[in-house]
């Protein structure tokens, strides 16, 4: 039996350094962890790893344990065990997975999910607040920061609102893991499964999604690349349907870029409070207007707890964190008691250096740099998409941000722009999942948050070659291919 | 005009200078950044700040600003704008509200909330970690890692599994805000809206709560403090009611600490997975089994994916980290999917440092180190509160953990002892709020993942006096006073 059971536990370890559990060089489970973790003798596992030391898998190192043996027929992986899939990759929310994966994929030019590249955040001077966050108050740093979150970092926060014209105070505020859940928070204390709720045609397609995932009916408002959502529409709508509330983007809208004026910001906030409806104002570009102080909040103009207001630090200071946060008025109640039974509370840690940054005072000059950077980044990519793609091209032209929607004439079709482009290594978003209509299904979206060099001038070049492509309906790979090169 | 103008200005700054906005050294706003925040000159602003300056609440340094001036007189904060708030005090989630949020204030003795104190968590370690990974991999470290998470964390902890007796493949755990967050993704898959779920009886507070949010319907099976949840009872339930999922805990439960055998727990999996049911299964205190090679997780008897796998690194390692995972079997798509649109993913700059961490290998040295103390702990409580506490008071006996379920004789009542206890600057955790029914009213949680000393060791002789003064029924708050003096 003996011999049956060290047999055993030499197989089951030998499969697991191939699947590369233990990598080449690593230590395996010490003799007196493996023999508690199965129930038998020391000398059971010892006979066990003598196996594995002749077979060549391992070697001891006196007075250290057993490692895994240096040699390159080990590194190679058998493949992974296969999991069970949904159908997958023709669904919206599978492009969308896609999309986000690329944005992290080395050798990809990532214009796909709307995420800056790193050399736009300020992560030297944000490594040095976390280090000595966690080193000079590691207790509260490493314990639970409860809903509504760091208190500081609220007040920092409630500074910065003034810049959106918008007067709270720090008890109002409720910190989140990033907009995403700040807008999850908020659709559901207002929305039950079944509701209908107002959105943006086109829309984040996050939010798309989340609408989905909540079981909420939606109904799409048009909005001009120009004013925003239409007022007019928006109005007919709710008086023909028993619309719950609305979400929207009034600065710098993603991915139209759409930025509302401020005489129709007030007729909207005006028009909802009238009709005892909230607003949830996803205002996450708000920081990066080009002309700061000429444009406000929905909040600003808000003196009846109508607007919800939503943000966080993922395009300005890092993702990473995951640091967001809600102006719920009435729903903060609510919104507190959501959180702390879905997720408890947001990283400590994060909560800490994040505040401990906008504290230091960085921040203002930062914002100068990034608005600069990406107006200059917005125009490059602006020129280079109206040289090298199809006649009859429609490009907006964002006051903030680092997003450009792009509307490709005849009917092209954008998803299939997407696959061809993915086979070149470039990502996009194609229209599609920025709404549950077909009507988007010839537009694209590209991330500008990139650097604008030869590399990205060259993706775009491709991109409006394949587009040309789609267009004359003819197979041309062959020939991109020669173009590009 | 602008007379009006520079006034209205002064007195929004002074107002957020006396709310303590702006604290006293710190520096109010640039003239510049506030003449293009207010859309006002230049002059506007100096004329505004010369006024608060003569007010003696700010004061200019040259070349650097104006500075909120540091009089004793500045500091002192008006009281905060009123907040709406709904009837909080009496419902079962305002208590654990109360319970959570006094786990971290200054001067009570936290014997509510299952906190382990920060003294128990490797917090220069953790700290080493994550200053080297900030450094060095600042990039990664800052950007969003999207669901499923960072591949070497999923490849420990798909190591530790083999302590649960599990073997899983790190490409089927996902990275989690927490366990709470990996609990309610498995039930937003495996439910909807009005179905009926199994729970234990009595079970983890939070599990209660996010029940009534996801607005599921429960049944809640006794659960024996020795050999677990009572698999007669759930039979009986299952042959009854349209159960969807039983949601449970099968080592060293919270409240009750029980322990499921190896034999019931077998049974408890195949009686599930005849019937196509799933079990969701809670197992944050399973690597503190004080006896880590006898007990395994339901997981390790799990061969045709019924289990669905939830834990964190919360009572080990760090809540503050927010990271916990999910081993979901053929949900995990959905679930991805789900994390993905409702908080994207988790803090990056944690992931990285929790692997990192356990890469480094100092981790089972110190989960041998907090069995030791917490099973130390658990033995003094259990001593005092036998020693202290009304005759008749039962108590459990946990195998693992750092968590004392204790049932008080007669007709005491535990929500009573709560509040009185706070007066004295203890807090608990009464019965009440972790079940749907009222019949653990006399029952209270005492976590003892808190350092056995004099303090705590009075807190436990105030309660046990507050507990006489409640069975007999008379106010004896005066003799209680005294007898603790």
């Amino acid at each position: 039996m003996s011999s049956l059971l060290y047999q055993q536990i030499a197989r089951q370890l030998a499969d697991d350094i191939r699947k590369g559990f233990y990598k080449p060089g690593e230590r395996v489970p010490s003799v007196r962890k493996l023999s508690t973790q199965k129930g038998v003798s020391h000398a059971t596992v010892l006979h066990a790893y003598a196996t594995l030391e002749d077979q060549g898998l391992i070697r001891a190192r006196p007075q250290s344990g057993y490692f895994v043996h240096n040699t390159p027929a080990l590194t190679a992986p058998t493949p992974p065990i296969a999991r069970v899939e949904q159908p997958y990759a023709v669904t919206r929310s599978g492009i969308i997975s896609e999309i986000l994966h690329q944005s992290r994929r080395e050798g990809v030019i990532p214009l796909g999910a709307a995420v800056p590249s790193s050399q736009y955040l300020p992560l030297r001077a944000l490594h040095q607040q976390m280090s000595k966050v966690t080193r000079f108050h590691s207790q509260k740093a490493y314990s639970y920061i409860f809903s509504p979150g760091y208190e500081p970092l609220r007040r920092q926060i409630a500074i910065r609102m003034r810049d959106a014209g918008a007067v709270v105070d720090p008890s109002q505020i409720v910190i989140t893991n990033g907009c995403v859940e700040a807008i999850q928070l908020c659709l559901r204390s207002v929305t039950n499964p079944g509701d209908l709720i107002a959105t943006e045609a086109p829309s984040y397609y996050g939010l798309v999604q989340l609408c989905d995932l909540l079981g909420l009916k939606v109904i799409e408002i048009p909005t001009d690349p120009d004013s925003g959502l239409s007022l007019e529409s928006l109005e007919k709508a709710a008086d023909k349907w028993p619309i719950k509330a609305l979400v929207l983007t009034a600065r710098a809208g993603n991915p139209m870029g759409a930025t509302m004026p401020e005489d129709r910001q007030r007729k909207l906030v005006a028009m909802m409070a009238k009709r005892c409806l909230p607003i949830i104002e996803d205002d996450i570009y708000g920081e990066l207007m080009f002309e700061p102080g000429r444009s406000k909040a929905l909040k600003a103009f808000d003196c009846s707890d109508t607007v919800m207001y939503c943000s966080s630090f993922s395009k300005t200071i890092s993702p990473g964190v995951r640091t967001g946060w809600v102006i719920a008025g009435r729903h903060q109640s609510a919104i507190e008691k959501l959180q702390t039974f879905t997720t408890l509370s947001a990283c400590s840690v994060s909560q800490m250096s994040v505040a401990a940054y906008l504290e230091n005072g960085g921040y203002d000059r930062h914002l100068r740099y990034l608005r600069q950077e990406y107006r200059k980044n917005l125009s490059s990519f602006q020129l280079a998409v109206q040289q090298y793609f199809p006649e009859g091209t429609q490009i907006t032209r964002p006051a903030g941000g680092f997003i450009l929607w792009i509307s490709l004439p005849g009917d092209i079709d954008a998803q299939r722009l997407f696959e061809q482009a993915l086979e070149h290594n470039i990502s996009i978003a194609p229209g599609a999942v920025f709404s549950h209509s077909e009507q988007f299904n010839h537009c694209l979206r590209l991330n500008c948050g990139v650097p604008w060099n030869r590399e990205t001038e060259a993706a775009v070049m491709t991109l409006g070659v394949l587009a040309k492509g789609l267009l004359s309906k003819n197979k041309v790979v062959e020939a991109v291919d020669e173009e590009v090169a």
